[in-house]
């Protein structure tokens, strides 16, 4: 191509260098982001690696949970309880844009990198900490864990069954949303620092996060007082609402206000009871909510699933099948938006894992590289900041830092 | 000060201005994060409003629920369904830097706002939309609903008590976390933006959001083909796990692996159960966890859930209580996190809502403006944008735009 041809977009972080001493879940599911969206993300990891590299199930020896959480990274090795590791953490921070953390808050501080520390080192360093509680307040020094967070935020309170316990959600919501919350504060702090000239310091908490994820159950309690119920699969509000029964299965309905109630009532054939006295509004219904389910279930049993999902979707009422992750996946919408997606992994043949849940179409995000293997780009990044082959070979004699194995291209997804 | 005087730092977002054409809830929310980190926030209303506004308590006459999602923007009422309404739109998107919409994919163009269209008016523009499904694949058309989300995600699949139905999460967790994520990929376009010099589009749906979300439990089905079970409060894979009853209350305790169970045993006073050969491993202790919970609820209900709480915690065990609402709200700690703030509503008196789940320490989120009243703010933006005082009051006269009434400041908080 002729030098009139358009360059490439740039990636949303080309250009910016992450260092990542996350560990886990929440730190790591966060820099993925920024590797997603371009960034260079450099994974720092102690001589035995991320736990999660142990973890999961390991088809062909990679663990495919550690996989899932750091494509778009590189790796590599350094002690951090040896001086000399310190000393090339330091290094490698004068050169970095973002360096993000998931310690307990003041852990980073007590291994010598203290605010004033690090704004010595490098003025313009985003500084990030994903924690469990917020670096103020009385529990600052608490261990955290999403089970925890979601007990203390009030999250478990209103999930359940009406009449049962609390319960919390199978997935980490509280590690992902405030890995995810942090990306964004990371990815703001940056363009902050494009108008002001200086980095500044990011905290995302579990618990805070999963507090701003209540919703109108937080506006509610906090307009009434009133404690939300756990109502299961039921709108704690409008009825009917939740599961029907259909011939072969389930769907899940949700008529959110009259216009689509009457809607799904006209699709089901029974439109004329959004005029019987005993159903006209919302509280009469509410309060009837089982005689309806009942007389519903009747009508929507004489048909398939399939049937009725087509049907009450061209009628625009909200509605699907409760899908298990076979079916998630395997799903077509699920697979036209690519949300399963193959990487290679050299020496270890494809692994399968989550796509992007964000899409510019002009940027896209994109796997750049695949999880690296531990230690992977030591050498290669240690180079690039200026460190001598001597003392590279000094710093592996003395276990500071350790030089992965290549990855050999197999050139074939086997 | 003189002119040496350091100019304060700008926020990240600051001289963005976003054309925010959401509704209800995930729109609403990632236009609110948005205008948290600085961006000026022009709501468009339909003559009606935001349904919200009229959804949930609204005490002293102001909807806390719309509220909680719409603090930091400004409102104006615009009629897009009138050829005028859309012109009007057209001057406002050659000033804007991005558009926001929730509509389902393809009704922007429909309206006469088409990609061609945009990029004519505004190549800087970055536009986004949150929807349900995505714009490709054949759901694109269906109406979208965090319940339907839930359920077809995969997400109700895993959540749930063992042998019992699947069941959602009581929090609009599909809603939120789209929103979170287009606010992510906005931000992120921006900065695409300052070095391409380009807009582009964003997207994020709900299904895929809830998709992202899952975690280890995707990893380990991708990997294995194993469909995770519900387990309710129990972890799937690790006992002992869970919640376990004290003299006055049941307590939250998740050692996650083997360093922590022995730190939980060693308080409880029953460590050697590390080395009983019945229990000297996960495998051993997860198939007699009933029986380790009833010798560990045994002594834990010797003393109250404060002692255990501060006991084990000191010894670096994860654990709290399940706090309902009220008590996540008094509780020190989020006190500390200013996670409940109040705002002065002029006119209505002080609203309670939810704080900032992201803190950066040197341009902090605030509430710049309380949540606006219906079409406040028509008026100045379209004087801002270059209309003249004839064109507004014609536009006001057809009824294109509604102006709405300037707030009251009552100068106190009552």
């Amino acid at each position: 191509m002729g030098e009139d041809a358009a360059s490439p977009a740039k990636a949303p972080l080309e250009g910016i260098r992450v260092l990542d001493l996350t560990r886990v879940l929440s730190g790591p599911f966060c820099s993925m982001m920024l590797g997603d969206m371009g960034a260079e993300v450099i994974k720092i990891e102690p001589p035995k690696g991320d736990p999660v590299r142990e973890q999961g199930a390991m088809p062909n020896g990679f663990s495919w949970y550690f996989a899932a959480f750091n494509r778009n990274k590189k790796s590599i090795v350094l002690d951090l309880y040896s001086e000399a590791g310190k000393d090339v953490l330091a290094r490698l921070i004068q050169d970095a844009d973002v360096m993000v953390d998931n310690f307990r808050p003041g852990v980073l501080a007590r291994m010598g990198f203290d605010e004033a520390r690090l704004k010595e080192l490098n003025p313009r360093l985003v500084t990030a900490n994903i924690n469990g509680f917020g670096s103020t307040g009385p529990y600052v020094d608490r261990p955290a864990f999403d089970f925890i967070a979601q007990a203390m935020s009030g999250l478990m309170s209103v999930n359940g069954a009406e009449g049962e316990d609390p319960m919390r959600t199978a997935q980490p919501i509280t590690d992902l949303v405030a890995g995810l919350y942090c990306a964004f504060g990371i990815v703001s702090a940056l363009r902050a620092r494009d108008l002001n000239g200086e980095g500044q310091h990011v905290e995302s908490a579990m618990v805070n996060g999963a507090i701003s994820m209540m919703a109108y159950l937080a506006s509610e309690f906090l307009a009434t007082g009133n404690l939300p119920e756990r109502t299961g699969n039921n709108h704690p509000l409008v009825a009917p609402y939740g599961l029907f029964k259909t011939s072969d299965g389930e769907i899940a309905v949700a008529p959110s206000n009259d216009t689509i109630l009457k809607r799904f009532l006209d699709a089901v054939g029974v439109g004329h009871l959004m005029e019987d006295p005993r159903y006209d509004n919302n509280e009469k219904r509410f309060a009837r909510r089982n005689e309806l389910q009942v007389l519903l279930d009747e009508e929507i049993s004489k048909e398939a699933q399939a049937v009725w999902i087509d049907r009450l979707n061209k009628a625009g009422v909200p509605c699907g099948r409760v899908l298990n992750l076979a079916e998630t996946f395997s799903d077509p919408q699920v697979q036209a938006q690519k949300m399963v997606i193959d990487v290679d992994q050299p020496g270890y043949g494809p692994i399968r894992m989550l796509g992007f849940p964000v899409k510019l179409n002009r940027t896209p995000c994109e796997v750049r590289q695949p999880p690296p293997e531990l230690g992977a780009d030591t050498q290669a990044i240690l180079q690039q900041s200026g460190f001598s082959s001597e003392e590279i070979t000094a710093l592996q004699q003395d276990g500071v830092v350790t030089l992965g194995k290549r990855r050999i291209s197999l050139g074939t997804n086997e």
